[in-house]
């Protein structure tokens, strides 16, 4: 670790570049530490680590931390990680809403704008939505489009390498290029990707897949979606098309709405997206019909869980989205489902990060983002500039 | 690479090792070479070089090549990897048949055995067969068992962690512990794996898969089923029962051969497994039955492959079993089913392999292991011993 033998002049900057890197990686996974907890912690001397701190001071990746009022004597200097050295945004546009998210390099969410929209919204009203609900949540974090390190948006349908949207049930948003889109208001990098895909993302981060490594998302609301994670990491697939099940008719998940939305208790001006809430409720209370509306539509959507389960194979199944919300009346009747139809039946559990799942895993996919631009030891602490712009 | 600076006497052997490996691997990957092409290639110098080779002679790792007759003057000399200094065995065990295979490091087959089973063979019989099989492929190469660094065997069904058979459509086969009962006879590291997945390993070995790193294999034959690779890596899933898609009645693997069977131009007297020889005969010669059968056959082939690609969005589809060598018939209706069906057509080929993709698999899984045990550089040249045997 972190060598401080006779180095040729060359290699010298390298070395404090490495240092100075070994050193805010200690920083960031611990509490405000100490020079000499530092020194110990990097294998540097304690000269070597104080040299490297203030440089770090400096740059403002770190900051003393203030004594606590009261101590006694001299304590020693202490200093931390500066999260707020630099930030992310992530963005979830979906057919009913647009969900922006700032958050600092810790991953803490410090400022978010949601918009609503309808999915009949033409392609550039929903665009123009995106942009307020970034630059709206990137403004109440007091910061400019110059503050921002990555952008990550999560979208529905089939998001290619580049960016572009490549197949939406989304009226009007199949051919959108989010990528270049943002990349017009945002000089930083910019990714997009599957919404259910970043939602898994969310899940392995903050939600209740933390402990796992093979994981099949299922996102059930007012659309029903997939993404995958296979040994902790993201399956995109050879065209980005890994986890639309959904497109088998034989496996039930197109027409699985429709039970909900064909109850014939549901009041005649309820909009479609709330259509749901009113038949699990209903339900709840135990009327026949919306018990029989649920059952039918907790078939459908075992049935494409099941052929992921069976493809795959995972360790776990978190059901997301809209509908998770109603977990009471779907997680045992899909359970039951799943043991008809499966070999091994993984563990089954709802998420408990509602519908900002995926604009949660965007934040995640810019951080991602940062820590390889960034953070690796082969980046060096510069901040992450897109190509286009070096 | 190498590094021959002074080191303390407690380094010493584990450099000798790793100079050892480096050489070993070296020679592995090429031409018989040269002292001074070897130098050349491990960064060793040309002394140290020549002491590691006369090492690895006198362990039988190395050979030297005779000079060609009626060379003029006298060559520098050459030396070679010897692939038989270890050997190891795949055995394929299915409904119909066992095949074993022993080959050498170099993956050459040098002798196999195959015997025919029935589907109602006793489990004990189908052991002693596999017995059989392994032992007579093993003294036609002219090998004891001592000699044998690794047996993987491929079976039908579920095979678990441990290398029990959880679960299979054979009859008395399911709970067969494979791994127990060739530990008896063999002393080395024994595996078993899923016969599908281990075409799919064969196929991106020496297949038609080796340009792929996402593949899925489609086993069509007597029985239906799949293998998945992602990333160049085997899919095992967190219970071993990734790809067993066939489970799910709705895509159609569970009724597909009964189309062929059921054909009524079927002889009387046909054995099963050749039922659909004779209607892929049929078909091809322009009987409109054997065509309506072979049809219906490829569209229930497709539904179960189909919700495969959409699960994992392979960029290769590869049909092995015995049915390939009926490609001509097969695989243009099956890529038109599947363009109906999924977002992205991956490309789709036939095996080249033929029923021997599963034995091959296993013979992959077995240098796969030798790689690990034996080459790695943590490994260090000795020869692969299981630890109940240590």
């Amino acid at each position: 670790m972190g060598g401080e033998g006779s180095v040729a002049g060359g290699d010298l900057n390298r070395l404090r570049q490495l240092n100075a890197l070994n050193v805010l990686q200690s920083l960031r996974g611990s509490h405000p530490s100490t020079l000499t907890e530092l020194a110990r912690r990097t294998g540097l001397s304690r000269p070597s680590t104080e040299d490297v701190v203030q440089d770090l001071v400096a740059q403002e990746w770190v900051a003393e931390v203030l004594p606590l009022p009261g101590a006694l004597g001299r304590p020693a200097r202490r200093y931390r990680f500066r999260a707020d050295a630099g930030h992310v945004i992530g963005i979830d546009v979906g057919g009913h809403k647009v969900l922006a998210m700032v958050a600092d390099l810790d991953g803490q969410v410090i400022a978010s704008r949601r918009i609503a929209v309808r999915p009949e919204t033409s392609q550039a009203n929903r665009l123009a939505t995106v942009d307020e609900a970034a630059l709206g949540a990137m403004r109440a974090a007091g910061l400019t489009a110059d503050d921002i390190w990555a952008v990550s948006v999560a979208s529905t349908g089939l998001v290619d390498r580049s960016g572009k949207v490549a197949y939406s049930v989304v009226p009007d948003w199949t051919g959108v290029d989010l990528v270049g889109h943002l990349g017009r208001t945002f000089a930083c990098p910019v990714r997009a990707e599957n919404d259910c895909r970043l939602a898994a993302l969310a899940e392995r981060w903050r939600g209740v897949a933390t402990d796992s490594e093979h994981i099949v998302y299922v996102l059930a609301g007012s659309r029903t979606g997939a993404g995958i994670i296979i040994n902790g990491q993201l399956l995109r697939g050879f065209a980005g098309a890994a986890g639309e099940i959904g497109v088998l008719p034989a496996v039930g998940w197109g027409r699985a709405q429709e039970h909900l939305r064909g109850w014939s208790g549901l009041p005649g001006d309820v909009p479609e997206e709330e259509a749901a809430t009113h038949v699990f409720a209903a339900a709840r209370a135990g009327d026949p019909g919306a018990v029989k509306a649920v059952e039918e539509y907790t078939k459908d959507l075992a049935l494409g869980t099941s052929a992921l389960i069976l493809a795959v194979d995972p360790e776990l199944v978190v059901v997301g989205g809209g509908f998770s919300r109603s977990a009471d009346m779907l997680l045992e009747p899909l359970r039951n489902e799943l043991t008809k139809l499966v070999l091994h039946l993984p563990q089954v559990r709802t998420s408990t990060l509602g519908d900002e799942g995926s604009a949660l895993g965007a934040v995640r996919h810019s951080l991602d983002l940062v820590e390889r631009l960034v953070f690796a030891p082969s980046a060096g602490l510069g901040r992450p500039v897109r190509p286009d712009r070096m």
